[in-house]
Order: structure tokens, then sequence, then C-alpha cells
């Protein structure tokens, strides 16, 4: 246990690197959690944690919490409340974080779940969206989730925390092209999640496994090529004034609609 | 139409307010919308424009949009990019702020629609959630919404620009106890959402019109007295890991079933 005092120290400069640059966290293959409750999460899902970084009275309100944690890192470096506070992404911070390996589960995809429903993300951009999606997925049992890679990293912070965890437990693979993925796993029924009116509503079909619904881009949906190669456009009819759903209310519902 | 160039001008002290304090806007009858888009919304839903503020830039690149907005302002500001900077959300600011007059929509609620399908909100706090919560009210065609007064002020700038103007268009009502608004209207049918395995899964339900699903805290749920007054409990099975969903994941779906 070591105690850090200063902002140039490279710990610290390391923590603020991960928290901006997702370009920096596919390089050192580490990324960040924060807070008591994702941390301890990242260890019981079996996360490899790299270093545990804690304030004195995190450590005095949460003694359990921290004996687990820091049995599990590597290192542990302690703060003073007004380091932490420079560190930390939140308003009230706990004094728990936690730098952590990412984990590659991309063998998990070599071969598709004759039984298994999937969630397809093509160029999702806003981490509270891509958060929220992934805690979705993780509650209704979605097998994997198969994201192009020009979607808003999984290793945002904001994404880390807004999943609740489910980053560290959610089996998820990054493609280049969708299309072509898509080719090579011709057994899987992909249902592509489009805003118009002549597509089959979403609660009039039977998503037949092996399956995937397809979301797509906030502003723009799912891309003209990708949509291409799914099997069905399916659509969630609605009666109301606004036109479309945010992409994470809409998630939720279509997930739903396909495990269900 | 005026220029507007120090920090120090009221206009700009008023908006700085406005954006902050949820008491202020109660007490000036004021709120402050950004954005083009959900300026011009405000505008289509015969929302009252206080005051327009915008950069020469924004006037230049959308002159349609200014002029509708202009027309309909009973003052207009023009500022110069740095200004705006400084009373912009946004990190990439299109040069159009409203402040607008808040509406009083109770009325709305003096006789229960036989047929409607109302949405209750008892201490939802997150300004995001519950932003996308009252589009997706909207979307759906929610006849209108029932809120707690310690839910998050539907007047946030964020719950604003998340709801995308539905919150000038819904029927929206405030009432400081949910179980006494409950008792005065006991044609109301009420759903009280709930994480519990025994309580009627959502899709085995026949939402009886007219109805209200009621959604809770984002951590701890409906108050245990708003739940006691409500007709049924119902909840949404899941299958996965996570305990819960976010509680605009949650209403999207809870919505969906109840309309569809």
């Amino acid at each position: 246990m070591k105690t850090l005092t200063s902002k140039d120290n490279a710990q610290i400069k390391n923590i603020l690197k991960l928290k901006k640059s997702a370009k920096y966290r596919r390089q050192s293959g580490c990324f960040i959690a924060e807070g008591l409750r994702v941390c301890v999460d990242a260890v019981l899902s079996g996360a490899e944690i790299q270093a545990l970084f804690v304030t004195k009275d995190a450590i005095e309100k949460n003694s359990d919490a921290y004996n687990t944690l820091s049995s599990h890192a590597d290192e542990t470096f302690v703060l003073s409340s007004a380091l932490f506070d420079y560190i930390s992404d939140t308003q009230t911070p706990q004094g728990f974080l936690c730098v952590i390996k990412t984990l590659d589960k991309s063998a998990y995809f070599d071969k598709i779940d004759n039984g298994g429903k999937y969630l397809v993300l093509d160029n999702v951009q806003d981490p509270n969206n891509l958060g929220t999606i992934l805690r979705s997925a993780e509650a209704f049992g979605v097998c994997g989730v198969i994201m192009s890679d020009d979607c808003c990293d999984i290793y945002n912070p904001k994404v880390v925390r807004g999943s609740m965890g489910a980053v560290f437990r959610l089996a998820i693979l990054s493609v280049s092209d969708l299309s072509v993925w898509f080719a090579e796993h011709p057994t899987l029924n992909t249902y592509a999640a489009v805003v118009d009116k002549d597509a089959v509503k979403v609660n009039e079909i039977a998503f037949e496994p092996p399956c995937a619904v397809v979301i797509g881009n906030e502003g723009n949906g799912i891309r003209q090529e990708t949509a291409a190669a799914c099997n069905h456009k399916i659509t969630i009819p609605m009666d109301g004034k606004a036109e479309s759903l945010n992409a994470s209310a809409a998630a939720a519902i279509l997930i739903w609609e396909m495990v269900k």
C-alpha cells in the first residue's frame, strides 16, 4: 500500500488518460471503474484489477469491501480526498477507483448458439445510451452483443457506470463490418429495427432463434449496408406525436420483445 | 434586436439562474431551452417565448428558423460566440437559446378520460431518465403524466433537451401526495411497477382503461404509501443476471405494454 499525494504522479496521470482516451485504453489494454459497487462487481466478475485507488475515509467506511478489493488488486494506492476529487468523475466520490484489464471475449462468438438471442449495435454513439442498452441486454439474458467498431467504446467511464457492470459480464464482440460478419454467420436471423410504418410491427413477429435484433445510430439509424444485410425489418409502432424514441428506450422494448 | 456583450448583463445572469435553480424557475415562471430543434419545437407547441438569444453565425446559418423564432419572441438578443459559449450547456453550441414561460396544464386533469392511459412518476430523480421517460410517454400517446412534486423538475435543461420537446406538449400534473390524488380519482386503475417475482408479469395483464402505470425512484422504487394505494402490482420478468433495468428502460417497456 502506497500513499500518493501529487497530481504529477505517473499513476494519477495514467488514470486521467484512461478516462479521456479510447485510443489510450486500447493501447494499454486497461480501463477504469469508479464507485464501490462497480469495483466490487468487477472483482466478482473475475476481472483482473491492476490497481486500486482509495481514500482513508473510504477504507474506514467500507472496510469489508476494501479488504476484498485490495486482496484482488496487484497494487493499492491511498489518496487524499482532494487528490481523489481530482481524478473522480462524480460529484460526491465514494473513494474507490480501479484500473482494470480489458477482457477479450471474442472466442465466445466462434460458434453461434442455436437457441441464442443476440443484440447487434450499429454505430451507437452516446455513452449513456450504450451503458443503459448493455444493462438491459444483461437483464434480459441476451447471449452476446456484436458491435460495429465505430460504436462508442464500451470502456468509456460513463458506459462502465451506466451498464452497472454489465460490460464485465456480457460477451461483447467488436467487428469492422457488420454486413460481412452477418454473411459469415448465415444461421443467425437478423431483425433490423427501423423507423418505417411499412416494416413488420415488433409485437407481430416471432423471433426465430438463433436471432439478433439490430439497433442503429441515435440520429441516422442503421447504416444502409447493414440494414440491407438483415433478414427482416421490424419497427415499434407509435401512436403519439414524437418521431422516435430514445435509442436506449427503443432497445429496451426490442430486447424485451425478442426474449419474452 | 439588441446586442449583448457582457457577462454582467441582467439577461445573461437571468439565464444562468434559470439553468441552475428549480426554485428560481418556479418563482419566475420561466425556463430555458437550448438548441435549434427544441426552440422551434417550443414555438410550434404554442409556448410563449419571452426572449430569444442568438449568435450572428446562427442567424446566417439558419435564417428561416431565426425568422420564425424571432417573430414569436417578445425580445431578441444577439450575442458574441464567446458570450453564447458562456451560457451554453453543450460542447458545440448551435447558437439558439430561448427563455420560455412555463405552462399550466393542470386543468387537463380535472376529469380523467374514461378511455385514457396515464403515466405516474413517484420521486424520479435523474434528469436524463425523466427526459427519456417523457419522450417515450409522448411517443406512445400517453394521455397525461402525474408526478409527485419531489420528482426532478421538468424544466431542468437536461429534461427539456432529453424529452425532445415533449415537456411542451404533454399534459403534466404535479401533486404533493400521489396516494391522496389516487383516492380522489377512484375510477383510475393504477398499476405499480415493482421488482418482485411474485407480482403479476406485465405481459400477462390486461390494462383496463382508464389506467395508469406507476414508476418509482431509481434507487428505492415506489414509495410504500404510493404502492399501497395502487390497485395492482406488476413486474417486468427478467432472466438475466442484473437486478434491475435503468428506470427509463423499464418505463419504456411498461408504457409500451400498457398502450400496445
